[in-house]
C-alpha cells in the first residue's frame, strides 16, 4: 500500500514501527558513511603493482625518447595509442596529461574565459554574462568550475537517454550559453546513458554560440558493474560528420581504474581544439609526467588490459550495488515513498525520495551516525529546489557497511516520508507528495 | 690586445685565420646541440630507482592515510616536511603539487587574473592595463606567461646581487606593476643569485599595488656545481618581518634533482595566500599524484639524501661548466670580445658577446652544425635591444662534446665580432663595441 493511501490510524501506527526503528538504529551508535565516490582498498589493491613500474631500466620509448627528460607536452604515444584503442578513437586526437581529468576542464573553461577559445568572437569574460546547461541531477565538482567563473547555470533534466533535448535545444538558441556539462555514460549521479540518438542531437543542433562547447565527460566509459561493456560513441568523429567538428570537449581518466588521483587523465576533442589547447598548455609547462604514463602502459599491456582490471572492479562494486537497490526495494518497494536509479555502472545511485524530506533524511542519517552526501549536492549552487535527490555512493565502505549503512537509510526515508504524510494529514498541504518522474 | 685596438692590417689579417678556423669548423660536419637546460642520461640515471617506487606495499601515511586514493590537495605531509626542511621554512606554508612549478606560477597569474588574489582590488583583467618587472636576461618561459595575458614587460637589469633595486623601486611606484619574475638563486640564464640584502629590500619595499606580487622561482635553490650549497633564504619568513607577509610566492621543484618533468614541484607562501590558491585549486581538481610524493619521500630519505643527490649532479655538471668557461677564457680571453658568467650553480651560462653579433654568431654557429639557443631568447618578446646576449646551456651533451662545441663557439664568437670590427672600421660606426658592463 502506497503511503499517500494511508489513513490516520494506519500513518500513526506507521510512524510508531518506524520511529521504533530509527530508536533501534541510533542505539548502534554507527559510524559509517556513503558520501564519497571513491574506490575502495579492495579496488585500489588491483593496481598494486603500479607502484613499482614501469621499473628500473624501463624509461625508453619506441621513438628512442626518455621518458624521464623534459618534453611531450601530448603525452607519450604508447599511452595514447593504447587509449584510443580503448575509446575508438583516432590516437591523434587524443593528448594524455597528469592525473586529473577535471584539472583539464577547469583549463579549458578558464582559458575560454581570458582567452576566448578557437571559434570564439572574443573571450567569454568579456560577455555580459555567460550561461552553461547543466544536467540535473549531476556532478557537483562541474557545477564548481561554472560557479566560480561566475556563470548562470542553467538546468535540464536528465532523462534515461541523457538530456532532455527540447530543453538543450531551445537554450542554445541563446548566444551567451557557452557550454553544457554531461556525463555521458553511467552518468554521475543517475547512471543514466546517453543514447546514440541524443549524442547525435547534441552534435547536430544548431548553437547561436559559435563557440559553444560540450564537455563531454565520459568519466565512466567502461566503467561497467556487470559482464556487459556500453558501446563507447566516437563523440569527436560524430560531431564532425555533423559538420561541428569542434563541439566536443571529451574527457576520460584511469583514475577510477587504476589509482585514484595517480591515474592519466586524456582530453580527445578536434585537430583545431588540441592546436589551442596546445599552445596554451605550451606556455603553462613543459608537458605531463611522462613516468606514469609508462607505468600504466606497463600496467595495462594494451585495451584488453583495461577491460580486464574493469571486470575485477565490477566483481568488487556490483555486489555493493545490488545491496543498495534490494535494500530500497525490500524496505521501500510500493510505498511510493523513494524512487531510485538501478545503475549497470558507474559510482553512485540516485534517489528521489518525498519532495521536501532530503534534507531530512540526511538529518536523521547523520543523527543516526550514517554519513549521506548533503541534500542538493547534484544541484548547481547545492539547489534542489524540490528537497528531493540524494546521491548514495556504496563503493568505498566493505561490503557488510554498505548493507547496514542502507537498512538505516532506508529507514530514515521512511521516517522523513511518514512525517511529510502526518504533515500533510495535518495541513491539508500538497507541498509533500511523492517522488515521481 | 683587445680587438677594437687592432689596426687595419691586424684585423685583416686575425680575419683570415678565423675564417680559416670557421671553414675548418665547418668541415668537421657537427651535429651538436647546447640550447637546451636538460639533464643529461648520467644525470637521470641518479634517479633511476624512483622508476620502481614507492614499491607493492608502500602506500600508507602516518596519518593513516591511502596515497592510491583521492584527497590531501596540499600533497602529502612527508614530502611537505622533507622539502620544508630542505629550504629551511615551516612545512605548513608548502604545499606540494605535481610535477610543475611552472603550472602553479601560471595558475597563480591566471587565476589573479580572472579573479584577483586575495589581495587584490579587482581582477588584474579589470585594470586598464598590467605591467611586470622582468631583470634580464631572464627565464624564457616565465616571460611567455606574462606575454600570453597581455602583460607590459618592463625590465630591468639583473646584476650580480640581484635586480637593481633603484629601478625596482621606481618600477613599483606604479599601481599597475602587479608583479616580478626573479630566480633568486643560481638564476637562469647568468647564474647570479640574489643577496640577503637585495632579497630584504624586496620584501621590505612599499609598492602602489596592494596585491603586488614576487613569483620567487627558487629553481635552483640546491643546484650547485660545486661542493658548497648556497645559502637558502626563508624568504616568505623575511616578507613577514618586514610587513609584507603575502609579497612572496615562493616556488621550488625537484625536477632537476630527480626525473625531469616527473619530480614534485612546491608553492611556499603565507597562510593568506595559500588559503587563496587553495580555494581555487579545490575547485580545479582533487588533489596532486601521491603516489610520486611517496615515492619522492623513498628515495630521499631526508633533507641529507636531497644534498647527496646534487653533490653527485654537481661531480657531472661542474666539469661541462668548467670546459665552457675554460674554453671561452683560453680562445676569448682579453680580445674584449665577450663577456661570461661563471656559474657556481645552476644550468646555464650568459654571454654578452659584442653588440649587434648575437644573432650572427647563432647564425654561423647553426652553419657549422652546433645550435645554441636564439639570440635575445632570454628577454621578453626576445627582443634583446643590444643584440648581444646569448645562453649556453651545457647540461645534455657530454663532456667531449661540450668541449667541441664550444671550441666552435668561440671561434664563431671571434669570427662575429672581426666582421663587426671590420665594419666599423670601413664605415666610422660606433655601433660595434664590445659589451661592457
Amino acid at each position: 500500500m502506497k503511503l499517500t493511501e494511508a489513513n490516520t490510524d494506519r500513518l500513526l501506527a506507521l510512524k510508531d514501527e518506524v520511529t521504533a526503528s530509527y530508536g533501534e538504529l541510533k542505539a548502534r551508535n554507527l559510524s559509517l558513511n556513503l558520501t564519497r565516490g571513491k574506490p575502495s582498498s579492495e579496488q585500489l589493491d588491483l593496481g598494486e603493482s603500479l607502484l613499482a613500474l614501469p621499473g628500473e631500466g624501463d624509461h625508453t620509448l619506441a621513438d628512442g625518447s626518455d621518458v624521464r627528460n623534459y618534453g611531450g607536452g601530448d603525452g607519450i604515444r604508447e599511452i595514447r595509442e593504447l587509449w584510443a584503442d580503448v575509446l575508438g578513437i583516432p590516437a591523434d586526437l587524443v593528448i594524455a596529461g597528469d592525473s586529473s581529468s577535471l584539472n583539464i576542464m577547469f583549463d579549458l573553461i578558464s582559458w575560454s574565459h581570458t582567452f576566448g577559445n578557437n571559434d570564439s568572437e572574443r573571450p567569454w569574460s568579456a560577455e555580459e554574462k555567460v550561461r552553461w546547461i547543466c544536467p540535473v541531477p549531476g556532478y557537483d565538482r562541474h557545477f564548481s568550475i561554472t560557479e566560480t567563473f561566475g556563470y548562470e547555470m542553467v538546468t535540464v533534466p536528465m532523462n534515461e537517454d541523457g538530456p532532455d533535448m527540447d530543453a538543450v535545444r531551445e537554450l542554445v538558441k541563446d548566444p551567451l550559453v557557452k557550454g553544457m556539462w554531461i556525463v555521458p555514460v553511467f552518468s554521475n549521479p543517475t547512471g543514466f546513458t546517453v543514447s546514440a540518438e541524443v549524442a547525435r542531437e547534441l552534435a547536430a543542433m544548431e548553437t547561436a554560440a559559435p563557440d559553444f562547447r560540450v564537455v563531454w565527460d565520459n568519466a565512466y566509459a567502461v566503467h561497467t558493474l556487470t559482464d556487459e561493456f556500453p558501446e563507447i560513441l566516437d563523440i569527436v568523429g560524430l560531431a564532425a560528420e555533423e559538420g561541428n567538428p569542434n563541439r566536443f570537449w571529451a574527457m576520460s581518466s584511469t583514475s577510477k581504474i587504476t589509482l585514484a588521483g595517480a591515474g592519466v587523465a586524456f582530453l580527445n576533442t578536434s585537430e583545431e581544439n588540441l592546436a589551442w589547447y596546445r599552445r596554451i598548455a605550451g606556455v603553462r609547462g613543459i608537458g605531463p609526467n611522462k613516468v606514469n604514463q609508462l607505468a600504466h602502459v606497463r600496467y595495462f599491456g594494451d585495451a584488453d588490459g583495461v577491460r580486464s582490471v574493469m571486470r575485477k572492479h565490477a566483481g568488487i562494486l556490483g555486489p555493493k550495488f545490488r545491496a543498495v537497490t534490494e535494500i530500497l526495494e525490500r524496505r521501500l518497494g510500493g510505498l511510493g515513498v523513494a524512487e531510485w536509479t538501478r545503475p549497470e555502472g558507474g559510482y553512485f545511485i540516485s534517489v528521489d525520495v518525498v519532495d521536501g524530506t532530503a534534507r531530512r533524511v540526511v538529518e536523521l542519517a547523520k543523527d543516526a551516525g550514517i554519513a549521506l552526501t548533503a541534500a542538493g549536492s547534484a544541484f548547481p549552487l547545492k539547489n534542489d529546489p524540490n528537497d528531493r535527490n540524494l546521491r548514495l555512493a556504496p563503493s568505498l565502505p566493505p561490503q557488510e557497511e554498505v548493507e547496514v549503512a542502507m537498512d538505516g537509510v532506508a529507514t530514515c526515508m521512511l521516517l522523513a516520508a511518514v512525517e511529510a504524510a502526518e504533515a500533510v494529514g495535518a495541513t491539508g498541504s500538497a507541498a509533500a507528495q511523492p517522488a515521481s518522474k
